[in-house]
Order: structure tokens, then sequence, then C-alpha cells
């Protein structure tokens, strides 16, 4: 992770970005990279949606947006200063207080 | 990262939630995060935005929607089988091939 | 849809949002509510989501979802000065031309 | 809007794409086009973003992702059996109520 976000920010940084990179737009590149990852999986049943990294073509392209998300996603956290997998784990935890183990078994509703 | 993938599998596993947790349902999943992301910095100026992690609780409120992001790209990946620092890290080798530092110094066209 | 126009405007006037809603800021509530919206389906099966409607609460939330995201359509829209229909149905023509029906029967490929 | 409606769910029905055009999928489109239209303003300062029309090449692409997002938002509607413009209207009184005029004026807080 360190690493990771160490060779976003270097690269950002070399091509004169930070002006750019502002948490708001950040945000919305991050969401314009969901929108083509979710493009990728929108006219697939569920079962080639589950199949869809056994295509080697259609499995590369998710990876790859998959790939941009994680940079963005990288990105904004490390702009705002925000520790991703931190931020993660707390949520994490927070989430198992809502939804304990025995109550949301099975259950799709407490999903959400 | 390796800590964070199994904690958010365990997770999901403690809960039966497997089923639900496909492909197609985790990218929609994933993309209405960004979207509750994204509401936190709309109406804000860039100036707002870019302070926002100096305001206690707006900025509690972004940790854990980025939190909340990082949850299910994690679990996403992880169901696709995708290693999330790797696919990001070889994102950004091609993009830099492509954005060579020269020609993209301070241009805002060239980050896209 | 010009009175749908109309009353939006005026919602906004009224309000003096004028300031803060600028197209940027306009595309991302939008985004931010189609993420609303995206959580309503999530977690259904492609059965119980065509039958969302059928569900009395759910179709209420569904309905008000699509109605959130249409109110920040037409705004933007307005505030860019761009005809929602007319741009629709050009597009469509365009879309046409690019999938003629003899070609494009049952082929989810070229649905995108 | 019932001329679009009818055009829309012609087209669709023409390349036999009804099996494809499931809430669930359609909702996942919209998302995905609602992406194409943040990437056109997601490095624009407030002040480009707001002359986004005035550039003709930009301006068309605006105009194509609002057409495009308009046809996919439709298309669901039709797809659940909601008037599209009834579920706007019907929200902006909700919201009018929420917001009253008098204490909303000016505030950014209050349009969310």
């Amino acid at each position: 992770m360190d690493e990771l976000t160490a060779r976003v920010r270097a690269f950002a940084e070399e091509r004169d970005w930070q002006r750019i990179h502002t948490p708001k737009n950040l945000a919305m590149a991050l969401a314009g990279e969901v929108g083509e990852l979710l493009a990728e999986f929108q006219w697939l049943t569920p079962e080639q949606a589950a199949a869809v990294m056994d295509d080697a073509e259609a499995g590369a392209r998710v990876e790859a947006e998959i790939g941009d998300v994680m940079i963005y996603l990288t990105r904004l956290a490390d702009v705002l200063g925000i520790d991703l997998s931190k931020a993660a784990l707390t949520k994490l935890d927070e989430v198992a207080t809502r939804y304990p183990v025995v109550e949301a078994r099975g259950s799709a509703e407490s999903a959400r």
C-alpha cells in the first residue's frame, strides 16, 4: 500500500498534476472509472459475470479497470491524508457491530 | 493489503454473504458507495473540498466513505481473483508509457 | 418536459441555489443519486429486480430515486442550455446507425 | 416524453434487447453513462465547466453523454412502469416541503 501510494504520488508530481488533483476532481475521476468497470458487467448474466476472468480479453479489461479505480482511490486518500487500509479496517469494525454474525447469516437485507 | 483482503473475506463468509457477493452485485455496491463519497463533495467549492479534513465531522464522514469504497473494491478484487496492488501498479506502468513526463507536465488534458 | 424544466428551475432560484448549481456540481449530484438508485438493486437477483415494483415499499423507494435522478438531469441540461429530449433523440438516431436492426438482433454485445 | 419513451422502446424491441434490458442491467448502464458524463467535467475548473458549451467539440460530447443518460433513464423507467415526469414532479413537491423557501435561501447545506 505505502509503495503504491508513493508511486502514484510520484507519477502525479512528475507530470505536475497536483493542481488538478483536487479532492473534488479525484472523486469525480474515481466515479468515472467505476462507471467503466460497471460497463464491463452491465449486460452479463450473473453466471457470465462470475466467469468473466476465464475470458482472457474480458478478464484483462476488468483487471485494468480495477487497477484504474485503485489508482484514483489511492491518490484521493493520499491527497486527503487518509490511510486507506486503516479507513477500511475501521469501517469494517463498525459494520461488524451493526451486523452481528448471528443475525446477519444469509440475509441479503442485512448486507446493506 | 493481504490482511485487509482476509478480514473482508472472513467478514462476508461469517455472515454467509458469498451468494450475494457476486462480481456484478459488488460492482454495483462499489458504485453506490462512490456515489455517497461524491455526495460529500458535490456542493463544496474547490477550496472547501480541499479543506474538508479540517472539519472534524465532515472529515470523519469522508474517511468512512473512503473506507466503504475500499472494502467493496477489496472484496470485488478478491472474488475475481485479482491482486489489487498489482493491478494498480501494472496499470500505472501502462499509463506512464501513454503520458511520458516531458509532454504531460501541467497539461490537464493529458491527465485523462 | 418544458414544465418540469421550468418547475425545477423555479425551485432552485427560489432557494437561491444558482450559485452552487454549477455543471460540475450538478453532474456530481446526478451521479450521487444514481448511486442511491443502484443501491436499491444491488443485492437483488435478476428476478427480484424485475419484480421490484410489486413490492409497495421498495417500489416507492425506486420511484423516488428515479425522480431524484430525473430532477438533477433536468437541472443540469437546463443550466447547460441543452434540450434533454432532443439530445436523447439525436443520440438514438446515431446509435441506430451504429447498430442496424438486422445485425443487432439478440446480440448482447451489440447493446454496448 | 411519451414519444421518447416509445422511440427508445421500439429501438430496443427491434434489436431484441428486452432480455438484457432488465432493471438491474439498465441501472448499471445508466451509471456507466453518468460516469462518462463526469469524465467530461472532472479536470475542468468551475469556470471552464460553466463555459463548456462554448467549446464546440466539448459541448457536443457533453450533449451526447446527456443524451445517453436520458436514453437509459427513459428505458429504465419504462421497463419499471414508472412515469418519469410524474416521478420527478412528485419528488420535487416532497423536497419543497423539506426545504421551505424561506429557510433554504442561499444555504448550500440545505441543497443536500
